[in-house]
This record gives C-alpha cells, structure tokens and sequence, in this order.
C-alpha cells in the first residue's frame, strides 16, 4: 500500500468501520471504552494493512510481529481489528463484547482469543511487557537464526501507560539496550477520567525518551501518510522508536470528541448516531460493515499466508542447524532432554544458605538449557542469580544475565514478555520484601499463566541488619493469596534444588522460590523423609518414634528448629512428627488421602513455626493449634539475635508444645 | 559562610571527619555502606552546616527545612551528621549502628531517632515522600501563614532511587506542580551493586528531569564553591531542583574506590587504615572526632537555636490569626470540635454503592476539617472522592482535590509526605485492584506508623464487565496481612460512615476503605444491630431467633446475602446469626470476652461468604466451618451474572449452611 492509495475512499471507510463497531460493540454492552477506538483507528488500520508483519489464520506463527494494545480499556479496538482483518472473531463476538463466556471480555485477556498477545488493562504493563517481547525476539534473532526472528514488536498505548512508573523503568532500559525491534505507537489525546491532561501531565514525554535513547517522531492522528512515514523511519532506526500521534478521543463524536465523557462509558443512542451521521453513515443501523470494507482488509489474510508460507519454507531449510532444532524441541512446550541431570546433592554437614544452593541449582541447569535466562534488579552478587560464564545482556548484545537495574517493576512485567517468547524461561532476583515493587506483573503473569521464576533472597527477619524496610513479614501470606502462585520456601539445600525442579517443571503459572541469606543446616536424608517430598509441598520429614501426639510444622529455616525441638520432645516420650512445609499451593493440589496421611485430623495438637506473619496459618494448625511467627515489624540486628528475640527457636518451640499438651 | 571559608582546614577535616566516622560505624558493625556516606559528605556538610534551616535540639520545629536520605543504605552519613551537628546521638549511639535496640538502625528509621525525617531503604521511596513534603509545605504556606512555613525540603539520592519508577512518576508531578521548594542532590557515581551504571543504566537523567519540568545544576562533588552555588540557585529557582553531583563512591579508599566493593560491605580493617592514611590521619584510631570539628560544627547548635527563636517569635505574633489558631490545634494532634457531627444516617431502602455513601462522609467531614486533603490516580468520578467546591491543586496553588495521575505508586508515598506535615491528614482514592502498585509506599506508612487514608473503590468481581485484570481477589487478604494495616469493608452506606469515622480516628497506621462499585441496601437499623457495631470490626448484626445453630460470617456486599440467608434458615427454625466482620484489624483489638461474645466457640457451624480470595478465613469459620469466596480470578461480565456464577448468593449461602448441618 503506497501513500497515494490512502486516498481510495475505501481506506476512510474502512477507518470508520473500525470506529462505529468499537463504538456498536460498547453501546450494546452498555459498557466499556469508546472514545480509544476512535481516535486510534487510523493507526490500528495502517499497522495491520501494512506494517505488521501478521497471519490472521495463524496468530501463534512463531515469526509474526507481535501487537501489544497497552491501553487495554480500548479492548473493542483490537476486536474489531481481528474481526475485521480475518481472525477467528465474528461479528456475534462483537455483539458479545464484555459478556458472560464471550471471546470479547472487557479487556484483552491472552489465551482467551486469538490475537491477543497478552493482558492488558492496568496501565503500564503492556508497554513494559512489549520491552521484554523485543529482548524475546533479539535473543532468538542472536541466538537461533536471525533471519527467522527479525521480527518487530508493536506497541498502542495511551498516557496513562506513560505516567505509570513501570513504564518509565522499561523505557529506560529499552532506551539502554538498543531495541530497535521496539515501536511505540502513543496516542496523544490530551484527556484523562478526571479531566484535561493539563491537570497531572504536562511534562514533554518526547524529550523524557530522547533522554532514555529513543528515537522520537511526532505525527497528527488523521494524517495517514504522516503517520506511514513515521513508521517506515521507526523501523529503520537502531533505537526505540516513540510515535507520539496527536489524537482526539471520540472524534467524530459532535458532543463528546475530547472530552472525557467520550472515554469510559457508552456514547449515549443520540450521540452515537450523530456520530455516525458525521460519518455519513446510517444513524440506525449498527454493526454494519461495508462490502467493499471486509473485501478490502481481507487482504490481510491472503497477505499472511504468503508472509508465513515463506518463513515457514526459510525455516524449512534451516532444520538441521542445531540452533533451530534445539528451539523447535523448546518451542514446542517441551524442556531439553537430561534438563534435571547436573543437579547436584548436598551432603549432610554441608550447611549452605538457601540462596547458595539456588546459585548452584541455577549454574547447573543453565548449561543444559540455552533457553534459561537469568538477571536479578542490581542484586545479582546476593541474589546468586549469576549464570557464570555467560554473557551480559549488553545494548545490541543479548545475553543470559539480564541486568535489570533497580527496576523491579518493569522486571517483573519484562519477565512476562521473555515467557510470550517460544522456548525462553525467564528467572530473575531480588529481595523478597521487593517482591512488593513488582506484585503488578507478578499478577499479571498469574493471570495469564505464563511461569516465570522469581528468586526472592533474604527471605525473612533472618537478614539481619538491614532491618524492618528489608525484611519480609507478611510477603508469604500476600502471594499464597494470589491464585495460580506457587511459592516454595525450602528447608535446605536439597529442598532447595527439588524447589528448582518443581519451578521448572511448572509451566502453568509462576514460581516464587523464597530463599535465606543465611546459611542453613542441611538434613540427613539417610535417616529422616526422602527430598522429593518437596514435590507434593508437604511431607513428613522425621516421624514420631512413638504414638503420634504432637505435629510440628515449619517451612524454610524454621524446620530446623522444628527438627531439634522433636528430639527433645521425643526424648521426653511425646511421640512427635515433623512436617516439612515448603509449599501450600503444591501441598493443597494432593488429594485428601495425602494430605491426611501427612497431617492426620485426629492430631489436633499442632504447632507451626514461621518467621513470616502468622496470617493464614489456621488452616494447617486447626482449632486447637498455635503457631509462632510474627505479629508486627522486624528489627535491625544480627540475625541471630533477632530470631532469637522473636523466638524462632528450638527452645521456644519445645516450650510452645509442651504447654500445648499440658 | 562565604565560599573563601571553604579553604579553611577544619572544613576538610569536618568532612574527612563525616567519612571515616561513617566508615568507622560499618567497620565496627561489620554490615552496613561505607561508600555512599563517603562520597556524600561534602554535601552533607554543606547542607547542614549552610543551608539546611534546621535546630538540632528541636528536630521536630515545625518550620525547619526537611531532610531526606533517599539512600537509606547511607544511614551512616545521616548518623554521622546527627552526631556532629548537635542532635541527640551520641558517639557510643554511632559505635553500636546496626545493634539490637540501638538508635542507629541498619537503615533510618521515622520515629526512631530524632533527626530522621521518613523512614527509607526501599529505594525510590524517600525521592518521593519528599514529594510530598514539598506539597505539605506549600498547602502550609498558602493556607495557614506564607512566612511561617516558606521551609524547603532537601534530598540526598542515588542511582538506585532515581531508577525506581516510583521516583519517575513522582518527580513528573513535582515538575508539573513547580515545587520551587524541593531540591534533590543527586549522587551520580556511576556504580551500582552489579558494578558499573553502564550496565543497565545510561539515559541522560538531567535531560529527563529537564523534560519533568525541573530545573538542573551540575556538579563536582569534591568543589565545594560549585556544589554551593548550585544549591543557591537551586533555592532561588522556582522549579524543583536536580543537582547532579558527580561522586566518588568510597572516595579516599585507594583499593575500592570507584567501585562496588565500596558500597555495601565493611572495607576491611586493611583497606580502612589505609584510607585513614590516605586522609592523613591516624591509620589505628576509631571513632576520631578532632576538637577543632566538634567545636566547629556545633555551630549548628546555636544557629538552629537562634533560627527556632526567631520563628517563634514569628508565630506567637500570630496566633490571634484563625488560620494559624486552627493549625496549631490540629498540628498538636487533636481533631477539630464537631469533625464527625455533619456525618449523615442513610434510611433503609436508600440503596447505596459503598463508594457513593463515603463519597458523602467526604463532603460531610471536608467543611469541619480544612486539613483533610483528597485526590485521586485518576479515578475521582468513580472512586468519589472529590472534595466539592474546593480548589484542584493546581501548579503553584495548592488545593483540597490533588490530581495525583494515573501514578498510584507516587500516591502513596506522597501521601506519608502529607502525613509527615503537622495536622494533614491526606486520603486517595484509586480501584481496589490497583492497591498493588503503591503496595511499597503502603507498607512504609504502616512501619512508620502514618495514617493516611485509601479509598478503595470497586472491591470484587461485583465491579463486572471490566474483568479479571481490574477485580480484586486476594488483595483483601493481602492487606489484611500487612502489620499495622487496618482493612474495612463496610456492608452498607451506614458502615460506611462508621468505617470513616474509625479511619479518621486512627492516627497510629494507615486505614484500606474497601468500597463497591454496585449499591447494596441499607441495613434496617431498627430492627438489626447498631452500626456503631463497625468500631469493633466485628458484632452481631442479626441476632438469632431460636437457640444457636449456625453462625453467617460476611463482610461488604455479602452480608445482604447472609441476612436473606438466616431469614431462609430460620423460617426452617434453624437459630441463625450473622455477623458483620468489616474488620479483622478491629476485631482482633477486642478483648478475647467480646470476641467470645459475637463468635461464640460452642457454635462451630459456621459459614462465611466474601468476594475475595478464601485465604485466611480459616480463623473465623474454625475447622468445622465453610468459606464461600473466590479460589481463581474472575471473568468479564455484567456483575450480577458474575456473583450468581460464584456463588455469591443467599441461596447458595443457604444451601451450604444447609449441608454442613446435615
């Protein structure tokens, strides 16, 4: 499509087809976003005639470009453009949007219609998640076949995408690395719910990317040769490209074109068919779709077949290069061959922090797959999240050591875009009282089911010095809440290295491997329950010598004190389990029979110990239980002193019990 | 002192002495950063001993200049500071950083030690909490006395904070708003903890800062006269202020300088001497504070005495002003006569979304209490929290409604800056789910002990169409895990303004109002408990008619299933209570014989309906007792279709209630 060709009448129809379906589709639902749609037509139409590179038969064509609409709210937007452009979405969808069991959902959700590439709605995660679809497509690119992933990352989003912190923190790094694979397609309009943009937001977001490394261009919303131009220049510059286009929410709309009334709510009957009169359009009638508009963008999809039928033939020729077929085998769902085989065993005496055993679990996995990918948020030497002998990610040069910066938000969101990439596995660092910072994206990947793996240090109080602001208390309680989260807090070493293999392994939702700073008894397996009971989140550690009347349950370095505290008890004749409890998501997904062969209801006198908050822990230690863990905030100390002043100790748990079965 | 002064020798030794005393303070802890508190002390020295308006034997003057370490890491620095510029902290205080109960905690701690203005460590946080203080000073300025209150807020920050997106969103207001009266000193010294800035960290800060709005000065961090005169011209700048100093971390440590060894570990007994060579001291001596630096900077002593007096001459001339009278009442801490006595009694049938009723408790307590400021990310016509008639804030003009953008993170910690500012008490309002982008920001108000006020509008999947991306689930829970957080849910528009009523009477920790979207009914209060109930988080708010046989547990808008529920279950002569639980927080500050009261442990057949995520409710329900929540995330649809689909109705409440009597 050249530039004379934007003057075929049916380019404008069909730009006004996409703006009165979007609108049809809210006012049916009697909900929803409007305003975005419009305004954003002329874009949305250039890049999906033209720019991206796209199989509407095939949405998951691993070459494809990939389209982020940031502003998730202008979800009918992106619908329309599916429907009309040949995707698996009718008409009746449309007319379904944002009801019961419908492909349409309020916002675009991943997995839940073709073509959309991931969830968006709260703001700044899909500009964010788009910096790590373009790092994807850099590593295969570097790492697999160029020629095969070349492929570009397209990105709508809207002010409030770039007020969010988070995406500052993406665009910084973006800017850093050089991702010349990245185009933002920013819609200016001016308007917020509460008003004029004039009321918050008046910095000059052009100079703020200049400043971050970004290639700038600014353009008129209606103007498509302008905005074409803008586009072509984008995707030849080696920097990140920003084309801020001056928009105008709702326009068309006689009433309510920028203004804020056009943005969260349905135009109104009256107003949207005086909008449609302004388009020259039947005021009743509603979605309509003229023939010559559906012949005319059914184009895409004779376009994306040819575009995917020759990928397809390039990497049909490229299928003995190693590099592609390791990838194929990855792609494909699958984890390498012999991925688990280098996971060492740690013997007893060999007391090692768990964040140590993680480092050593990371370093023998990676050489095993090429598709892990590693980093931490400038924590890296604490985190242990190293891959040694790997490359840093550096601008122009991907690599397995991601540094994030202190950017903990926009890693969390960056990880989600690495796991939308075929094959890669993203694990990244931090402490884990700054799992906080980028619980938005941890959400998100939830949500989706993508399976990030977090590696959270310094787990609790048992930090030491830094004190309160570092240390975790109620993080442990706040992600168990988080449906599809899987945290695993291990004992020791060896659970440590299970704890890996069940992140690994887990490719439905993401892992959150909660570590020590410091270092941690490793258990006799010889004489107490075999390791790979981690698998099942629970699991009998040291039975009771004698009739059972006592459990005592922990998780992460309380076990050991749980451990000492049923020799003395045992010694004392009080028969006396120990259930190791590193993970309540994995423990819950056993049946009943397990789970009551591991903590039998008829033991009701039970004592759990944590040095997290104690919120939640009623589930396990029943009516009749008691569990140690904390009330309030930490305090700066030594480590040691500080477990012992909240008494995270053998001799407290002993006490506990005791008193519990006097 | 004039910048000829500078080359007088007890300046240099003031600072080597800042250096080595902070050095000292690691070495002697064996935890803690050396470097920053190395690099730092020129402008530290400068600050407090030139342009810092501040008394050190009354740190809390309320018209002194603020001071805030955004490197909380560089605690030593603010230590070492507090000890030589007069304030009480003593040297014996500075030998025992980083100990069990000792004033200097690993990282500054509010509250702790006089002198420390906010708590920080989090990076990001105290950037923007000084945010906040600025917007504190001007609404002080603009409406209680210009002069009194002209005071500056000054900050000390690195790399790390200005990384943070958090930071990002709050320095776009700053710059938008024109808070003449903020200066941040930047310590740009190029290393992070992975190593170089150049590994992830690139942009041109002061070009991004220039596009915020801001007004920018660079200099030599060593060249006095420089650092100086950009302070200068940073006070007289009518923007806020970026000094970009270039640093050396660890400067003077020959090994470890310029490098990341120097940040955060001990340098080492070794490498400590021969920086304490290097600096021409005695390389064995600890703790040197030669008499010529404590008689030179005591100066600060009499300086801050005279500045105080002067000021409070100032105000005693002033007190007859109402304005100054009304301060000074609520600066001490009390709520001013009559706050509450406007707060409206909604009539039964009068059918009210939660948000609507605390939208009218907001317009009903705004007139009695001028120091109540609101505002919103974005979201007031559906988090209802404009203040009407009132002024926006406005660049340059403070006001009651702050427009705060689509930036939750930098809300929340600007709001523990309005809190830090005698007699503000700021609330704000965004959607529920979106509580986990100023999670951080939270947590500090709850560890700082500040008590600002969240409106928390559509709180479950009764928010309907806008779908899983915008419903809360587990973010009650979440909440309610976080020490010192006090969560209410309100069931009807009557519990609403109970719940405001116990959120503006705790002053000791921030107060979650978790408000819905859909109207809910109006409790009859005539016939069922007294609402005046919510104070105690928990009460009986239908009593049962025949002997006790099943107890309802809800909260928010599914106690109206509960109480349609027991009508059912009783009518079958089944003795039914129901509980309203608006707040855990409140329930568990019960005496145990209260609790007993509404809970009785003799009825173990309970059941509990909530909206949200099941974790926790372990502890009410008992181990015979059922949840009905949430165990997934939700969907997009309307919003009845959505709770009969999850079953929160009474007829399913009915029917489980049923079941478990069975």
């Amino acid at each position: 499509m050249s530039s004379q060709q934007f003057s075929d009448p049916v380019v404008r129809q069909s730009i006004d087809t996409i703006r009165l379906l979007s609108a049809d589709a809210v006012e049916q639902a009697n909900s929803g976003h409007p305003g975005t749609p419009m305004e954003a037509a002329p874009i949305a139409y250039l890049l999906y005639m033209k720019h991206l590179r796209h199989n509407p038969a095939n949405p998951d064509w691993a070459g494809r470009d990939r389209f982020v609409l940031s502003c998730g709210h202008a979800s009918a937007l992106i619908y329309s453009m599916l429907h009309l452009t040949g995707y698996d979405l009718s008409l009746d969808d449309l007319k379904n949007f944002r009801q019961f069991g419908s492909k349409t959902a309020g916002h675009p959700e991943f997995g839940h219609v073709p073509g959309v590439e991931t969830t968006t709605g709260p703001l700044g995660q899909g500009v964010a998640v788009a910096v790590g679809m373009a790092m994807g497509g850099q590593y295969l690119a570097q790492n697999v076949d160029a020629e095969l992933f070349d492929y570009r990352t397209w990105v709508i989003c809207s002010d409030g995408d770039l007020m969010e912190g988070v995406s500052a923190e993406a665009a910084s790094l973006a800017g850093h690395l050089r991702l010349g694979n990245l185009n933002y397609l920013y819609l200016d309009n001016k308007i917020t719910i509460e008003g004029d943009t004039s009321l918050a937001f008046t910095e000059d977001v052009g100079a703020r990317y200049l400043a971050y490394g970004w290639h700038i261009e600014r353009v008129e919303g209606e103007n498509l040769a302008e905005i074409d131009a803008a586009m072509e220049r984008a995707k030849n510059d080696p920097r990140p490209s920003l084309i801020i286009a001056r928009t105008h929410i709702g326009i068309g709309a006689p009433n309510k074109q920028d203004t804020h009334d056009a943005h969260g709510a349905p135009l109104g009957t009256d107003e949207l068919a005086l909008t449609k009169q302004a388009y020259g359009r039947d005021p009743q009638a509603t979605f309509v779709v003229p023939a010559e508009v559906t012949a005319h963008m059914a184009g895409c999809v004779t376009n994306g077949a040819e575009l995917e039928k020759a990928w397809q033939q390039q990497i049909a020729g490229k299928k003995s290069s190693p590099a592609v077929a390791n990838w194929l085998n990855v792609a494909s769902g699958e984890l390498p061959a012999g991925w688990d085989t280098a996971l060492p065993t740690f013997a007893t005496g060999d007391n090692k922090a768990t964040r140590q055993a993680s480092g050593i679990a990371i370093n023998a996995l990676a050489p095993q797959m090429p598709f892990l990918i590693g980093g931490s948020a400038d924590l890296a030497p604490s985190n242990n999240t190293e891959i040694k002998g790997e490359n840093d990610w550096l601008p122009g040069r991907s690599g397995r050591n991601i540094h994030y910066g202190i950017r903990e938000h926009a890693m969390g969101s960056i990880m989600n875009g690495l796991c939308h990439t075929p094959g890669l596995i993203p694990f990244a660092g931090t402490f884990f009282v700054f799992a906080d910072y980028m619980r938005p994206a941890m959400r998100m990947a939830a949500l989706m089911g993508l399976a990030p793996i977090y590696v959270l240090t310094h787990d609790s109080i048992g930090l030491g010095e830094d004190g309160p602001t570092h240390q975790p208390i109620e993080h442990l309680a706040s992600l168990r809440a988080m449906p599809n989260m899987t945290v695993i807090r291990p004992a020791d070493a060896n659970e440590t290295i299970e704890a890996w293999k069940a992140a690994i392994s887990n490719r439905q939702g993401p892992t959150a491997l909660v570590l020590t700073r410091q270092g941690l008894p490793t258990v006799d397996r010889d004489q107490f329950g075999a390791v790979a009971g981690l698998q099942k989140g629970g699991y009998v550690l040291a039975a009771e010598a004698t009739a059972l009347q006592m459990i005592l349950i922990a998780s992460g370095s309380e076990v050991q004190h749980a451990m000492t505290a049923r020799e003395t008890l045992q010694a004392e004749g009080i028969g006396t389990r120990v259930v190791s409890l590193p993970s309540w998501e994995l423990f819950e997904a056993q049946d009943a029979a397990y789970r009551e062969q591991v903590l039998p209801a008829a033991c009701t006198k039970r004592v759990a110990m944590e040095a997290g908050a104690t919120f939640g822990w009623e589930r396990y230690i029943g009516d009749a239980g008691v569990v140690i863990g904390m009330s309030g905030f930490g305090a700066s100390a030594p480590a040691g002193e500080l477990m012992k002043h909240f008494g995270f100790t053998a001799e407290n748990m002993t006490a506990v019990a005791r008193e519990l079965l006097a």
